[in-house]
């Protein structure tokens, strides 16, 4: 599965260089998972209501090309790897106006108890992120 | 008392406009209320350690001139009026190099539980939150 | 008229209380201000292009209850009062889910050119922007 | 030369699990990088202002502990690689407290005009940024 969210750039998401700055991909990201994990059948929220926290271990991004004001543009997430306490998103974001791709990346994020200890991730939840090859180069 | 903090415009706060986006505002002011409450004895923190949050529940802004990339900027903050569940704190930001006021505003805070419902400031608190005139028109 | 976007709280709006981090609403109320002018038929980006920008000269915020993780809001906009070099613009906060308002705020804009000195709103712009009556007390 | 910035974790830092929202990492990093070149003798201002900009290309970021609110963070930075159209710059976060460390990473930023267009880093900032050993493991 293949989850994608289109996304309108705002003035506070620019910086003076007249483009998006860098960090703001990671929130794009974040939005992208957690609609990826609501299309699964499980949300986000209910996954902490649950018990189980996913905290972000590690990041790479690769910057393509600009999104720059009032651009649309579409956030494409999925699954690339999945073990029993950590999963790994990738994500490509497209301009959708032509189509040209923008950034890829990928993060890593493992299963902490409400204590912030490693946890397992639960059986019903490994059952749902299914893996799939990247759709793209990251 | 007044607390004041310096701060140094960071790229990610700039707007394609070349200036500070104006939400960012609110964050210096927040950092300068955590200082002038560090400084009274009792860190915010604390405060929520002892089971009290303080909640923002109205803001005010006047922008008067624009902060650049890079400049550094003076954030001075004090307790404008003390209630007993409701402080109110007022805010300057200058331009460091030049004394050029920059922007002045208000930010008041209620007081609640952990249960986020109202409750009396406690005394020790009431006691440290000390009213001044402005120093300068908000 | 009153134009409105639904927007989802994302984890990055949150902070340690569990609640929307109060900065969040102005980029919020930019947002939906960004809608209404496109929907009034000039979008902010064209305004700029032609060589006006704005630039938020005041906002007051009240806040009446907290937004969460993963709600949906809606967020209303309207234009409050127009002046040759000045509008003034209005914004109420709902959880999508129960109709429950959330926040209202003002923010005036003041028109500038490149260069950053106030100009005349053009004729074009100040016949788009139409004041209204305000739909909820602010 | 390794450059290092203290930072307080203000509130809009936090999300609801209690520590540092990951993205706001990047933001750290860019404020250290912006400090090891003042260190160096050029500001990245000044380098604008002489036509070149550095957009960030790559980023990577291992996050090995939580940074929490009000905790005082020492990141570190310094120069990884230099090539005559790209530099990379290596960072460490520590926990000012107890020296434990954070999260590391690595962004590489890539030379452009003004009109966005990849150009060679001016001789004069070449030798300025004199890569070094990593200090930490990346």
């Amino acid at each position: 599965m293949i989850s994608s969210i289109t996304l309108r750039v705002n003035y506070s998401e620019t910086d003076q260089m007249g483009v998006v700055y860098h960090a703001n991909y990671l929130i794009w990201f974040d939005r992208a998972r957690t609609e990826l994990m609501r299309e699964t059948g499980l949300t986000y929220k209910e996954l902490e209501q649950q018990g189980v926290f996913l905290a972000v271990s590690t990041v790479r991004i690769r910057y393509r090309a600009a999104a720059r004001y009032d651009d649309l543009v579409l956030v494409r997430c999925w699954v690339r790897e999945l073990a029993s306490r950590r999963v790994t998103f990738g994500y490509a974001v497209d301009r959708a106006a032509t189509g040209e791709l923008l950034a890829t990346g990928e993060t890593s994020l493992v299963s902490l108890t409400h204590q912030h200890t490693l946890t397992r991730l639960p059986d019903h939840v490994l059952d749902l992120l299914k893996p799939i090859p990247d759709p793209v180069d990251l």
